[in-house]
């Protein structure tokens, strides 16, 4: 809860690809040495917030069972206990969205949306979203390009170097007030346009209102390719060297 | 040697900057369970492969001897000894660049222009650079952009999504035919044009040559941030453990 709006995350976990040969989609996969997931390790930073109120998990019909197992071992500390719904993804990213946050009955409400293969989000970074779109209703979480930014049509040949005091990495959870996310959505399916992979984007096709921007340095790699688990795992290594706990 | 030509690893260590208040700059911080420093592991990369013939590190004279000690310590196994020189660093990188090539008077030499921040390079991706420039004339080396690409000018309200697609990261090595990036580097300084950063731009900018791209998904992180190092010493723990060794 937060300034009285409740705040709900809805986890992005649909994904089926499983490119690297692994028997489940990546995840699903054992990333430290507690053989905990990214799905875990996310799930873990919603119920440790403060102003997380609900969580929200959209996954493939396919891995609902071994979506509660984690839920359950997540939920395992009675303490703190927080609602988690799963429900079932749909065709599209944006699809998928829009099944989690139609459950949604509170148009005040926070809503943020996590890519499911991102394991951190720092408690600072939540809260900082959850109150710049309180104050601002739609936030993108993004951070500087550290490397040069190289422009190819055809990954061939440069064309050119783009600047990259313009361009930002983004990154998730994004944040919104639930009433313009949802009129987004809406206005979007009216219009037959189901594939639009970045929420922000959508707001900000279909609605007047302007998307802020939350600029951080943290961390937050994308399983991705195999190097990602990788360095996922070398991160792992580093926060449990440092006393902290996973996902945290 | 690759195919009669010479080839040449220039890396630029001439960065004083030390952010993060440490005494010495990022290039030279101790990174490994051996001390091995950013720039150490790179010259190891380059003195292992069987296609560099020579090193030319490009240094601040302050770090001189530090440099030469790092030197010293990767040249320790007498079987692979390889020419490595040290050159003075200029004022901006396009003139550190320019003070290790004027080293170089094989103009049919190829060279590899390597960022001493970034601690990792395999031997496939030297080899392929090396090939390609041999066959093209520059080559930049990039990463696709795995996370959306947000345009903004202020860093506050998101302008809107860059295609991805059509971006790319850029790291290095880049690599070169000799002639054709000391040729760009001459026109360049008649212009009293110092201050690119990116030596395959000023390919571009200053000769017909177009740019090729050599695509590779294999991690170099740059050390940018202090999390950086803790994310590579992290890589390094993970890599021992592989039973690799250090900047293979």
């Amino acid at each position: 809860m937060y300034r009285k709006a409740k705040v709900y995350a809805v986890i992005l976990a649909g994904g089926q690809g499983s490119r690297f040969g692994d028997s489940v989609p990546k995840q699903f996969l054992p990333l430290d040495d507690n053989n905990c997931s990214a799905l875990s390790m996310i799930l873990t930073s919603f119920r440790r917030s403060d102003v997380v109120d609900n969580i929200i998990i959209v996954c493939h019909n396919a891995y609902h069972d071994l979506c509660q197992h984690e839920v359950n071992q997540v939920q395992v500390y009675q303490y703190s206990k927080k609602p988690m719904d799963i429900v079932n993804g749909g065709k599209t990213r944006q699809q998928s969205t829009y099944n989690g946050i139609k459950l949604i009955d509170d148009p005040n409400a926070i809503v943020l949306i996590h890519d499911g293969a991102r394991p951190f989000v720092s408690q600072e970074v939540i809260l900082q979203l959850v109150e710049k779109a309180f104050d601002y209703g739609a936030v993108n979480l993004v951070s500087p390009s550290v490397d040069t930014m190289v422009s190819s049509s055809d990954g061939q040949l440069m064309l050119g170097i783009a600047d990259r005091r313009q361009l930002w990495r983004g990154l998730t959870p994004q944040a919104f007030r639930c009433n313009l996310l949802t009129h987004a959505h809406h206005l979007a399916n009216k219009q037959q346009d189901h594939n639009a992979t970045c929420d922000c984007s959508l707001v900000q096709k279909y609605t007047n209102q302007p998307v802020s921007l939350l600029v951080t340095n943290e961390l937050s790699p994308k399983i991705t390719y195999p190097h990602d688990i990788e360095l996922i795992k070398a991160l792992c290594l580093i926060r449990d060297a440092q006393g902290q706990t996973n996902g945290s």
